[in-house]
């Protein structure tokens, strides 16, 4: 199934179930009022919502109304939890290339990961608010998945029990502030700012074939300013599936319901299927002519994200956000 | 005022007042179900709160029941955000010489922040769960505020006016994991399991003139196995106070409410104050003959974090575990 979080004026919005072809939605309050409320009670309150989908689906539910994706906040809003794993390692392997920098081998074996902010996480078409360009705005398209409950000690196999829903990225990124901040040896923190995702979270059941092997076998497409500058394929490269990101975050403490784990950036070792960040564009230009050309965004710029199945029907609906100077400034 | 959760089997418990001894508490469900909940419409629900703080206090309120840290769990069980800085760059500095490196000047003027996880918080008196003691099991006894919606960009004293609460923290770290952890220059992740936080988060009148320039002016009590082993004063060496490092936080990004922003390990530079970590111990030991002879925590060790008014009496309740091994293994 598919749900969302209506804008209500409230920090949590308002649960939906939205139709397979997100044309339709229903208000999901007598199952749940927050998607949120629904991951804590998930055995119970799931079956009720697919009742509802079904219903939706079928043109039989009761007072159904058009889906918009800028009326929605982000399917949670804001979580308890916002893992960001490395699960594409080319890229990283990328990024230390340019730099003339050795990545350790472990790096294939053993995951990076990031804890991120939670609190305010961006609607689909939010725009994306930043202080200066000179932070060096950057989009980072991926795949994520929610989790429910999930105990310290987690094996791959029990964790991939632990996926509940999926949703796509927009894990904007400061690339300007990140060498400072990384230096100073304790990872992200101001060069992360708030995260966007997708208008729908789905099911896994949603992908068929598609969700195999803990992963999305399936490409996204990442438009800037109108222009699609990458087709990755999620499910080509991705060296830790989601079963194992999530394993990895459980090593020493559990995971509890409603937390959110990334894939980071999705990129593929083939160079043709272009870029999900623009640091990646910009080291593949350093490792080339040693230098980079391509600008980070501008205020202004659009940024659209979306992922297709194997018909041409959006899975997710889009990411489709402006960059914008903060309103005081 | 002080408030509590009281674990009714819910994540979030249920919010409960506590009286300024400590001795009886009142459900406080008729103001709010959860300390969430307050945070999230605090100039609606604070007043109410606060008349049910007074009446109780005053032994008028309807249903008193008598308070038990044990049925405490953290204030806010699960939260959207724990920031912890690093205000007290005395412990960075003793750690960082320990280990033969120059701390970079930059770090006495621009905070150290690490992202931690929030989703499953300890409370009071439970135990510390861990796989193994061999990651290197210490206590770090912290003061942690609790913010209100904090905007991006907000200046030191706009952030200030965004503390709502403080609370004691025991910022649990697995000092082995660390150094591996720290290489792959992502920060921490699994070397840092679940926090734990005092039985009650006081509003900051509580603390009369011990609050001022945005930080707590009396001294932790740290026992450990039930030596006390530290008296660092809260307000001393303190180079961030919590109004800046709210700032820092919110730099990029906006800070929601019920956000958890942490000072780090107490430390002073006076080393007859003890110390709030046994890192820090091992520390002073290796800087004066070249090895560390204090190991770290072991199976059934206890920890004890508390802060005493002038008078003697406890402000937050006490910080009380053990350490124990997963019933699992």
């Amino acid at each position: 199934m598919k749900l969302a979080s209506f804008r209500d004026g409230s920090r949590d919005g308002q649960l939906i179930v939205v139709s397979r072809d997100l044309r339709t939605a229903h208000f999901a309050t007598d199952a749940a009022p927050t998607l949120q409320r629904a991951l804590d009670d998930w055995n119970f309150i799931a079956p009720q919502l697919q009742d509802l989908y079904d219903a939706l689906n079928a043109g039989r539910a009761a007072r159904p109304f058009e889906f918009s994706p800028a009326q929605c906040a982000a399917p949670l809003p804001r979580a308890y939890q916002w893992a960001d794993g490395s699960a594409y390692v080319n890229h990283v392997e990328l990024v230390r290339k340019a730099r003339r920098a050795e990545m350790p081998e472990t790096f294939w074996t053993d995951p990076l990961m990031y804890q991120g902010g939670s609190d305010d996480f961006l609607g689909p078409t939010d725009d994306i608010v930043c202080g200066s360009e000179a932070f060096g705005i950057d989009f980072e398209a991926e795949v994520a998945v929610v989790t429910g409950d999930v105990p310290m000690g987690a094996t791959p196999a029990e964790a991939a029990d632990g996926i509940r829903l999926l949703m796509l990225a927009n894990d904007v990124s400061l690339r300007n502030l990140i060498p400072n901040e990384l230096a100073k040896g304790f990872g992200f923190f101001q060069s992360k700012p708030a995260t966007a995702f997708s208008p729908v979270a789905i099911t896994p059941d949603e992908l068929g074939p598609a969700w195999r092997d803990g992963m999305v076998h399936l490409p996204l497409v990442i438009t800037w300013n109108g222009q699609v500058v990458g087709r990755p394929h999620a499910g080509t490269d991705m060296v830790f599936n989601f079963p194992r990101l999530i394993s990895h975050l459980c090593k020493t403490r559990n995971c509890r319901a409603g937390s959110i784990v990334g894939s980071g950036t999705v990129s593929n070792k083939d160079a043709g299927a272009g870029y999900a960040c623009i640091a990646e564009k910009r080291c593949l230009e350093t490792i080339a002519t040693g230098s980079a050309s391509t600008g980070f965004m501008k205020f202004g710029d659009t940024i659209h994200i979306e992922m297709l199945d194997e018909s041409g029907a959006s899975l997710f609906g889009a990411i489709d956000q402006a960059v914008a100077i903060p309103t005081s400034v």
